[in-house]
């Protein structure tokens, strides 16, 4: 699984104070830390914690490549912070842009200027299964807007593997029919095309507010790799957590068990 | 889930040792503490503890049914033993037969066998993806027996919610990529009747063999239940298995959540 490291986030408080006092080691000491527990991507996000939204989000990623290199997901609503973090990011890494949807009622050319961005800077994309409408509340007109930014990709000349779909996860104490209905969403979309889209999911937001949030991110995890999930944006510090993504993998046959399964996983 | 608690087994020395003593407690105790771990049927099986398999199966289920009313899962692969078993068994029980494959080279009618006396018992059947050639290794031919044995199960008048089909799970040390096979005969058989047949396996045969035998069993469980799995043969004592499927179920929306699930589902 491609686990995005979810941690260098605003609204966290740690990253909210470190950003304030520009604190160069706490956000470093978070890059360091999420590699070695598995993220193949660093999200990076300012969230409340600045006015100027792009000044800081070029100083976190400047920060974080300056003791590592895992590949950053530029992570913003604004195009604008998003096309400040692209100007600061290592020239050829592999970058993740999170996120975009369909279109919106003020751009209804959203997803093509995103993905313009894309084709440029040979970046993936996050793409949300959501238009001027907002969210869908059936499996048909999510599956069907999905459809729709795999066919946007392919006139944009981006890639299918360079997109990562995203079926929006809602917490489970808002809405309990929701994980039924990705699971469906999930199982239909990874056949939309060759090579297959990646998926992801913002984890952590099914629990929001719930009790046994571990214990219920993990399980959906796994339900959810059982049905093609591919990547998530995700609590990498949270061993069960990614003790089960990388069991479901192997029973997948996606590593070769051995005794030392686990330790291997965490080897690569 | 259909918990069936796989405890009271003749290859487990503390049970092998019970019924050479003719301890009773140490049967009971199981009998008692698996049905408040959240088993819904208790297997009992002879193993190899004992010549008199007709006898010790007798006194095994004369002991439980002293202590605890939880139905009662009779496991042999002899006829004479079920039909021993069947003696004993509380009257309006509802019982599971456990197990019986399509044919066998010897007897090709055995399945009607079987199913005859689910009928005139109004008892459930474990039944096996196996048929006179072994256990088939492609996903077609599983599902082919599941659909003879839903066929055989109609003719004989027993309603397809009273059948478990067993796809069958073999450890991952042995053939890693059985599990994924497992998910796609399971995703298939759940659509192969009205009323849906159920879906069980003996889940701890998975990691016979293997290091983190719990992660990898309920690893599994969880993926299972996400494609239509209802029911296993576990170790109910091992909480975190159990902990794993209430929240799939939950996740599945077959229990409300609240903050209390767990204990909610405990409680059932």
């Amino acid at each position: 699984m491609l686990a995005i490291g979810e941690r260098i986030n605003g609204m966290f408080q740690d990253v909210k104070k470190a950003i304030q006092k520009k604190d160069k080691k706490v956000i470093q000491d978070l890059a360091v830390k999420q590699t070695q527990a598995g993220a193949a991507f660093l999200d990076v996000n300012v969230g409340t914690a600045a006015q100027d939204q792009e000044g800081t989000m070029k100083w976190l990623i400047e920060t974080i490549q300056e003791v590592c290199k895992t590949p950053i997901a530029i992570d913003s609503q604004k195009l604008n912070v998003i096309k400040a973090g692209i100007e600061v990011v290592a020239k050829g890494s592999n970058f993740l842009i999170n996120s975009c949807p369909l279109n919106t009622k003020k751009d209804p050319e959203v997803l093509e200027k995103y993905l313009a961005l894309c084709q440029e800077h040979n970046a993936s994309l996050v793409a949300l299964t959501m238009d001027r409408e907002g969210v869908p509340q059936n499996v048909e007109k999510r599956v069907e807007i999905a459809a729709a930014i795999v066919e946007k990709a392919m006139t944009a000349g981006v890639s299918t593997d360079k997109l990562f779909i995203d079926p929006i996860i809602l917490p489970i104490n808002v809405s309990q029919n929701q994980p039924t209905f990705l699971l469906e969403v999930m199982s239909q979309v990874k056949l939309l095309a060759d090579p297959r889209p990646h998926m992801t999911v913002g984890l952590s937001n099914l629990s929001q507010g719930a009790s046994e949030r571990s214990l219920i991110n993990r399980t959906f995890l796994v339900m959810a790799i059982a049905v093609g999930l591919d990547s998530a944006i995700v609590d990498v510090f949270d061993t069960e957590l990614m003790d089960a993504a990388i069991t479901a993998e192997m029973l997948l046959n996606k590593q070769i068990y051995s005794d030392s399964f686990l330790k291997a996983a965490r080897m690569r």
